[in-house]
């Protein structure tokens, strides 16, 4: 996981519409661990944006205020501005390209992450201010990304590009040696019943061999399904007598 | 930009509660390409849903009803499950990697990507279902993501992993050899009014390069930084009275 100092990073929303959409980016910060937001053009929040910021009630409380998008940004070093347009007049990266773009920076510069009203952007002064402008790739023209959406996809692509496997299993898998030797003892059965003839020998014997490490088994596994197998190959058997059975239609 | 057939893929949503957090759902498929919307143990949605799927109407009115994740998957090769919680019994990939896993398979299999109830997530019984298991990565334990925005999530990573830059720029650059005389230019005028000395004159000159270069600029852009140092150079002059212009409060 790379190592972000979060407070560095402010989200700043222009003119939002919807308070919903608002308690919806404060939960996309909480899930990716961030928590500077500042509203421009507002100076309150109404109550839909607490139905929506799930686990995120302190983030839009602690929410600032600003007149101008300038005054939001003024004590930051980098801002990236927001464009669901594909504009010419101006270089415009990706999402991805755009967080690339920040490690060429110092480690403790302080970032903006710009994104306008969810009908009407940034104007074309807004975007000016911004450093680096980016779009988050999309299917077609519109539709354009949920505000509290494109605030969570940028987040989490600041916050997690590249982050590693969630949790590793418990149980090793078994030494490679064990498992050759599962594959074998599992073609010994396969053998056992005349499965295996001097036409298809080769053909199953590597088969098998490679589903057996593809499985990548524990210990565990190997025991059921070569028990499983074992059992198969005894035959039938009478079935144990079901313990608290109840009443069953025919 | 990856070629992809977006009608391979089906979006799976299990007893989902929200009405609004399926529209989201929808949106997020019209945002990144996506159409085939199946639903597990609801047999309609509630309006509502309509609100949230701006432009992605057509989607929630062809989405179809399922009694049962299974049948829901019954005619898909690949199985992506989420899961919100950290679990060790079984190999969890992180939503990138889950994606990658997929360039292993042939590229007409049918992939459902499927994601549990907003509170309780998918069943033991589901997960056990998925050929791969996937978590999106988050910074805590709370909040999760949103449905919606876990789904847009999801096939942002599918469809734009790795994609171009949405626009090129209409201008060209200057040429090397132009960019390399603007800077000339620039300096001559640095010398012309004293601000270059022996002592400083080469630092002076590779700090005014460098900055040229990282600026890339056009014709335009050179033409513009030349022309308004020249009429610094000139001095103050007197101001062109301008037209129309209004009373003022002094």
């Amino acid at each position: 996981m790379k190592m972000i100092d979060f407070s560095r990073f402010a989200v700043v929303l222009v003119r939002p519409d919807s308070p919903e959409n608002v308690g919806l980016a404060a939960r996309g910060m909480a899930n990716t661990g961030f928590s500077d937001l500042r509203i421009v053009g507002l100076d309150k929040l109404e109550a839909p944006a607490w139905r929506t910021a799930i686990h995120a009630e302190s983030i839009i409380e602690g929410a600032r205020f600003f007149p101008s998008l300038e005054e939001a940004v003024s004590d930051l070093h980098i801002v990236l501005g927001s464009t669901a347009r594909v504009r010419h007049e101006f270089p415009l990266v990706t999402l991805a390209d755009g967080v690339r773009r920040l490690d060429e920076y110092p480690a403790e510069s302080r970032i903006g992450l710009v994104f306008g009203n969810e009908r009407t952007g940034l104007t074309q002064e807004e975007i000016g201010l911004a450093n680096i402008r980016f779009h988050i790739p999309q299917a077609a023209r519109q539709p354009s990304y949920n505000l509290g959406v494109a605030v969570t996809l940028t987040l989490h692509a600041i916050a997690f590009e590249g982050a590693p496997a969630p949790a590793a299993r418990k149980d090793f898998p078994l030494t490679h040696a064990e498992q050759a030797e599962a594959g074998r003892r599992f073609r010994e059965m396969l053998d056992s019943f005349g499965f295996m003839h001097d036409t298809n020998r080769t053909f199953i014997t590597e088969k098998v061999q490679d589903i057996f490490f593809r499985m990548t088994l524990t210990a565990k596994d190997r025991d059921i399904i070569l028990a499983m197998f074992r059992k198969a190959l005894e035959g039938p058997r009478k079935t144990r007598p079901r313990a608290r059975r109840g009443k069953e239609n025919p």
